[in-house]
């Protein structure tokens, strides 16, 4: 999934550009939404999709992992969690239900449940009660959603909802977590609480013990990852997809993906080369423009230079699962994985 | 012409967006890609042409109006200026054979000759000395510019020069420096010198005593100019085209034009609105995106929303250029005229 956190990818970048670019599905950020321009205006004028002119699907958060990493002081209780808004310091409430109405005035085609993200430090007691918690919201979640999705003003009647896995990196938590989760039919399953500070091997080995324990049948998201190796690695593991900012906020900052590894483009070696940033890339960067020229306009601060770079990650991260897609389909996952991962430490 | 100062348009426009938005002629500032990146290092790349990706002509500037308006401490002199980098502060000497060799590099399609652009206040001794000296660099510049056109590593042998008329407010100075230079065989000629403090009723009595002495076989552009209005004034005068930076200035800041006059998205009259910015019009924001979605963008502070405007503001003035066009050809002008902008004074 591209992230356009709110309603559009940061670089520039319009729903225009990402069906040129191949995107199958957009994120946007619930917290975002609500504290800036409003849920209750955007479902006035037609929802999310209308309003952001996208006929594919959107997913969109639930304003959890916003509330606990970017909001001001912040208060948890068994209905909720007030907050201040990043923006203007106004005192908000948010609690399953709240989230529920927010995404529904959204109208997304996947709404996520509203969970607590328990610090990857956090210890064992409270990653317990935590998810204890988040279960309690997640059957909440649920009433709020089909009567929500019953309603006659509903954007999205058949909004979908999945579930959130947690548990921090204690195996037992999350086995147990997943298994109950899997007793309910929710629409898909996430995997949340990762990519938050552990390091890459512990979260190898929490998909490794927890993805078994989700229903093969019906999507696993894993929230918030990552590089392409982390991708690579977890799409062996059982993962389906996933939603990162690092090719757009990489590429703002120059920094592009090949399949020989990431570049800087501030490098002074880039100084003079006409070459695309990848030749053979099919994206409106390295179709029309060379590292040379981008290097030039990064350097200058030209808003261009970044939009070329996020229209090439993203299109490389894009293209990256559809080849994930065929290497699956040939039955050559093992081979592909290994050779692409081998490949991209050149750089 | 549409403004790409540093070798691309301000709000991530790229050359393959000028061509969707109908830009005859792009205009690069020969100051500013002389101290980034420089000028030496594009000649070396194949030309400006090449480093941009634009295979339609390009006007550079002299540098003068850079010079004059935005470096540092300056010193005038017969040979040229000395003046201080606004990047770095280091000195830099610019003179008629300076400003077209970085021309030559950059190899533009049209070079301006190296001209001082007194300020609209300054007295009648100062203008008549500049613009005696600006006529002396002119000899200058078409002797160096037949130079560089015959070297063998010229980029663009064809490359054209145009004079420039200067002499602020007085009739008398303008029309004696206009019957100068037409005696001179230029590729096409300029108007500078104004919209720069004098008023617009000034300006058009300058080109109402000036136009007439400039030959009328060739081609006139009239520096910097302007709103619509303006713009519908001097081709009423014998003006053939124009740059100036208004149409992407004022898209970064939301202000957007229409044919019923500019409109300012960030107005809270428009956070409901989901028509485009302008019904009928062709540009990329108005056949995708409505006016609430754009102010929504403005508001976040998304690259998007400023992108937006400035494809806008560019269709709409390379539109109205080519209505311009059509009713001349039609013979119906003075009509197109009137009724243009008293519509653009509806809003």
């Amino acid at each position: 999934m591209n992230v356009g956190t709110v309603g559009a990818i940061k670089g520039a970048v319009s729903t225009d550009d990402l069906k040129i670019i191949g995107t199958q599905i957009e994120l946007s950020n619930t917290y975002h939404l609500h504290v800036r321009t409003g849920d209750e205006l955007i479902h006035e004028l037609g929802g999310l999709h209308r309003f952001m002119n996208w006929d594919r699907p959107i997913l969109t958060d639930s304003g959890g992992f916003q509330v606990f990493s970017l909001a001001g002081l912040r208060n948890i209780k068994e209905e909720g969690v007030v907050f201040s808004s990043h923006i203007d310091g106004h005192r908000i409430f948010m609690g399953p239900e709240e989230s529920m109405r927010i995404q529904s005035n959204l109208g997304s085609t996947i709404a996520m449940a509203f969970d607590e993200c328990p610090s990857a430090k956090a210890d064992r007691k409270y990653v317990e009660d935590s998810v204890a918690r988040t279960t309690r919201w997640l059957y909440r979640c649920i009433d709020e959603m089909n009567r929500l999705n019953g309603l006659e003003t509903t954007i999205n009647p058949k909004q979908m909802l999945f579930g959130i896995n947690q548990g921090a990196v204690f195996d037992d938590i999350r086995i147990a977590h997943a298994d109950e989760l899997s007793q309910l039919d929710m629409d898909g399953y996430a995997i949340g609480g990762l990519a938050v500070g552990e390091t890459h091997e512990q979260m190898y080995h929490i998909l490794d013990v927890t993805v078994p324990h989700l229903p093969v049948d019906k999507p696993t998201y894993l929230m918030g990852v990552g590089t392409p190796e982390n991708i690579l690695e977890a799409v062996d593991r059982g993962v389906d997809f996933f939603d990162c900012v690092y090719p757009s906020r990489n590429g703002r900052h120059g920094h592009v993906y090949t399949h020989f590894g990431k570049l800087n483009l501030f490098n002074q070696k880039y100084e003079r080369d006409m070459g695309p940033i990848e030749e053979g890339c099919g994206c409106p960067a390295c179709r029309s423009f060379s590292r040379a020229y981008i290097r030039h306009l990064l350097k200058a601060k030209e808003m261009l230079g970044m939009r070329l770079c996020v229209l090439h990650n993203l299109y490389f991260y894009n293209h990256l699962m559809s080849e994930i897609r065929d290497a699956i389909d040939d039955d050559s996952y093992a081979t592909f994985k290994k050779e692409t991962i081998e490949k991209m430490k050149e750089q």
